[in-house]
């Protein structure tokens, strides 16, 4: 019972590591749709967040399997509670990936991203492909050094998330109304995305060491809203 | 046991209703602060939502409570995972209540609400604490007609939304780019608000009938994507 319950845990994080490579995969491409219009690249995006959610569900279910055949308790019964909870996060980031995949839709045959912020997004997406690829690391590999990575690379982001407002509000900026809805949009989905990683990895590191804050989630938020403030 | 277990499910009810309950309130506040630049009244909405965090925090640590103790299986066990699912979504309902809050906050003294969109704002919050307090008569009653009047106020939602957009980027927009900036987050987060609503009503309709609709969620997203691009 025991060695088949530990398949099934295995089968689990073997799930839930395709979805973060499925995930990577997406944000890499939402990235390039976005900087440069590729709109056939934009469906393509859009298409495959079908395949995360179907894969999303498929996990809830195994895991819901998991709890009534196996009824595990204490530890383990948290790390299919916690499997649960990720592969929601990476469910929602692929809708991250799809969300900024529609603008790049939506605009063209126009650039989606707006003048001036170019190199902006483009790093904000190299980031976040990072974050993506280091979380499924993470889920692979359980190494929570990992989890560090991804929080030091959430704060780039989070900056850059910063500098994009301090730019559309800044005396100098020249964009239409436009570029202003998008250039805030794009930049929330990026952030957004890069959050629910964060999440994510903070849930290993609780299962891992039972050191578990919360209310720490929205500290980028915060720190956006403040810059917004500032800007 | 299965008198115990009745008493741990409707304790777990119990404090998904007060959850509902706290995030109407938040909503209500939220509205009133936004429209009124009122910053005493965004602090409280800030200090409220950590109230809503813990209430979540501990409502998931009795369910996982009831997992391990009670070993629930078949519906019972979709009814604790279910309330898991349902505890998040009304923790990100009273998120989005503090981001409006946050944006009073942050504009003030000038009014966060952007000129010109005052009313549509107004209306959006009404409509959001309609939703919200169906929501927590639905988690009480688990009267299904109130699924469908959450889903109706959600399209309603969603048109507001789209109106939002359609305001913004219209010739006749004279805002800053500051306005531009509040319009599209403000109205984003009252719109994400609603469909926390729908999604937790969905779940609520799931485990009363087993007919189960995933991909739906997004919807109202794809009808606000398109708008903002036939705008």
């Amino acid at each position: 019972m025991r060695e088949v319950f530990h398949q099934s845990l295995e089968d689990l994080q073997n799930r839930l590591v395709e979805i973060a490579d499925l995930v990577t995969v997406s944000i890499d491409k939402a990235t390039r749709a976005f900087a440069t219009s590729d709109v056939a690249l934009a469906e393509e995006v859009i298409a495959d967040d079908a395949k995360i959610d179907e894969l999303a569900v498929a996990l809830d279910e195994q895991a819901i399997e998991i709890l009534a055949r196996q009824q595990p308790v204490a530890r383990d019964l948290r790390i299919v509670v916690t499997a649960l909870r990720v592969s929601a996060s990476l469910e929602r980031m692929g809708d991250m990936s799809e969300h900024i995949s529609q603008l790049a839709r939506l605009r063209f045959p126009e650039r989606a991203v707006p003048k001036g912020l170019k190199g902006t997004f483009t790093k904000m997406g190299e980031l976040d492909v990072e974050i993506a690829r280091t979380l499924s690391e993470l889920l692979r590999t359980q190494d929570l050094r990992l989890a560090d990575a991804i929080r030091n690379t959430d704060d780039d982001i989070d900056e850059l998330h910063a500098s994009v407002f301090e730019k559309v509000l800044s005396d100098n900026w020249k964009g239409e109304a436009t570029a202003t809805v998008d250039a805030t949009l794009a930049s929330r989905y990026h952030e957004r995305f890069a959050d629910h990683a964060v999440a994510v990895a903070k849930k290993v590191v609780y299962l891992a060491t039972g050191d578990w804050h919360v209310d720490e989630e929205d500290i980028a938020l915060a720190v956006e809203q403040q810059e917004l403030g500032h800007a």
